[in-house]
């Protein structure tokens, strides 16, 4: 069977976007030209630019589906009552972030690169402070977290650099901190910011996280 | 008045590792090649050549000045017998950081591309961790830090990751950080990891630094 054109064009824009992103993840966005995306995807470079004009063109699409892998566990925030559904959500975060995890670690030439880029990673980034101060509040307001306004500002501001930094970080100090793509670890290492500022109970159960994570 | 061959090979040699540390901080390491460096020199590739015989013993070079660059702050660290002077570590360890900004910035290129640079920045990441565990120690036993063996590596180990990825993301949200060639700043937001774990008296000298990066 042969597909209509319609779709065949569909398919070849939806491939394109896939492989870049394994190249962007394994090799590096900055490395990855659009030469040599079209030579990986046995297509010629007339056609990829049939589909997309720049690379630019590409970074944005694959920007804006890691906002919209993001947005639903964003957005289930208010149903945040207690640790374990925050740990949850940075499971799920750490996922979308491994998933597309050249763009946080690639994130300082692709905001120097690319315009588009760096106002999208810019929103993201405030979004996720936004969102991480949201689900640190109701938290608070659940006296499971004792934090003052400012402490609040502080923790959400940190925890949102830590899951964006972090994957980078871990894969430098392999030996300390197992695999880089263990998104429990992950999480694990961004709940421990908010110990000190939990109630007893809570803290029990980080205690319980952190046997698991040494296990 | 003609400098000997042997001086000018010195001089050709050092021009070229702070010309390359200028080009990898502001263009970053992946798209800066030996034959742009030996553009922007003003020298041939086989000039170029001579020095270094690849990117990679480059590389090497400059994450070893880094390295030294770190080595006397990290040596003064049975000094530390105060939160300020803990902050005057961290201050001057963000310059140096700063000048040599492409290391941690471009760690997971670096990492991946040369394995010497690899060996080296693990090298730098578990020295720092280990420096900061013995100045979180010796602050302990001071009483000015009150915190159980396990929390003492953790905070450590968060110390480091903060030091070592904050200056790209400050960048990134830029909105609401300001400058991320502000030392003091970046040195301030590693301190308050500290926070809760202090005594009053240093939490209030906590306080008053807040208030100056506020001000």
């Amino acid at each position: 069977m042969t597909l209509p054109i319609a779709a065949r064009a569909v398919n070849t824009r939806e491939r394109i976007l896939r492989t870049c992103l394994r190249l962007f993840n394994d090799q590096g966005a900055a490395t990855v030209s659009t030469n040599r995306l079209a030579t990986e995807l046995d297509i010629s470079p007339g056609n990829l630019y049939y589909h997309f004009k720049t690379k630019e063109q590409i970074v944005e699409q694959l920007v804006r589906r890691f906002e919209q892998r993001l947005a639903p566990i964003q957005k289930s925030s208010p149903a945040i009552e207690a640790v374990d559904d925050f740990w949850l959500a940075l499971h799920f975060t750490f996922e979308a972030i491994h998933d597309y995890r050249f763009v946080f670690r690639d994130a300082d030439y692709l905001a120097r690169t690319f315009p588009s880029a760096r106002k999208r990673l810019q929103s993201i980034i405030a979004v996720s402070i936004a969102t991480t101060r949201a689900q640190c509040s109701t938290l608070a307001e659940a006296g499971i977290l004792r934090v003052n306004a400012e402490e609040l500002q502080t923790l959400a501001f940190h925890i949102v650099f830590t899951a964006t930094c972090w994957s980078v970080f871990a894969k430098l100090a392999a030996d300390d901190v197992g695999d880089s793509a263990d998104t429990g670890r992950a999480a694990y290492q961004v709940l421990t910011l908010l110990t000190p500022y939990l109630n007893e109970e809570s803290r029990h159960y980080i205690l319980y996280l952190r046997g698991k994570y040494r296990g």
